[in-house]
Parts: C-alpha cells; sequence; structure tokens
C-alpha cells in the first residue's frame, strides 16, 4: 500500500466514524431526554436519583448482549460514564425545577 | 400520580433506556469495528495511534452538532471515554498482530 492509499482509506474510514459519532450522540442525547422524565417523576415522588441495583440491570442488559470487538470491562467503563452524566443532567435538572 | 402509576411509568421509561442502550453498544461496536481497521493500516504504515489533530477533529464534530439536553462538556467528557476505550483496542490489537 502506498502512503496516498493509505491516506485515502484513513479519510474514507474517518468519515465513516464521524457519521457513526452523530448517531451515538443522537442516541446518547434520546436516552437523556428519557432520563429527564424519570427524573420528573421521581421529583414528584420524592424517590431518590441514586438506585444502585437499577445501575446493574444497566450494565447487565448491554454486558449481556455485548458480541464485541469491544471487550465487556470496556463496556462497562463506557456505560459507567454514560450513567455518571445523566445522573448529573438529572440532578442539575431537579435543582432547577425546585421550587424556590 | 400514585405510587402503582407512577411505577408503571418508571417501568415504561426504563425498557425505553435498556432498549437504547443496545442501539448505543451496537454503534460503539460499530465504530470499535472501524477503529480495528485504521489500526490494521497504521500499522502496516507504520504511523501513530495517538493523534491529537485528529482528536480534536471528532469531538467538534459531536460538539458543533449537539442539540442537548446533555451539555458540552458532557458529551466531550462521554467522548474522551469512547476515544479512550478505542486506543486502547487499537494498541492490544496491534500487539496481537506484531510479528513475533
Amino acid at each position: 500500500m502506498t502512503l496516498e492509499e493509505a491516506q485515502a482509506q484513513l479519510a474514507c474510514h474517518r468519515a465513516e466514524i464521524d457519521r457513526l459519532d452523530l448517531e451515538i450522540l443522537e442516541l446518547l442525547n434520546a436516552r437523556a431526554r428519557v432520563v429527564e422524565h424519570i427524573g420528573a417523576i421521581k421529583q414528584e415522588m420524592t424517590m431518590p436519583v441514586y438506585e444502585p441495583k437499577r445501575e446493574e440491570a444497566v450494565f447487565d442488559n448491554v454486558i449481556q448482549r455485548n458480541r464485541g470487538p469491544l471487550p465487556a470491562e470496556s463496556v462497562r467503563r463506557l456505560f459507567e460514564r454514560i450513567i455518571d452524566e445523566m445522573r448529573t443532567l438529572q440532578r442539575e435538572m431537579m435543582l432547577k425545577k425546585e421550587p424556590s
């Protein structure tokens, strides 16, 4: 493979990654909107934001269905970050809505 | 809203989250497969795995297109984790393929 051929292939793969990233972003924001709905229900019912059992169920769901190439520990770290960001969003949303 | 109604709504939203998570997982693994192809090209051409300019382009792509509810700093942290896991996968794949 010449350097030019390699660069052309890299450019093609990177365009594919950029496309995938926008799809991932869209799904993350869709997930965030559902989390906001859950936050509103929890706030109305004065339920806790953090539910360790539910978080384990979230990990189980993705790790059991994972076929790679990402290894299970990598999927777990990725969803730890996702859950963490969503919890922050939920808390901030609840703070904003609290009666002053 | 009664507690039963709240629990029914939470169950419905959680099913939606589980569905979204499996879609996110699928896209993350699709992204990982493209990263493996890139790794193979880089290995053949002895190019570096870490390219800070490309990583900034990845962040720019998602942050510019982000319409929320996730804030930009949250999107950045999520994609930092994604890039980090993908780089680990790429390095491990390259090590396995190295001639002994």
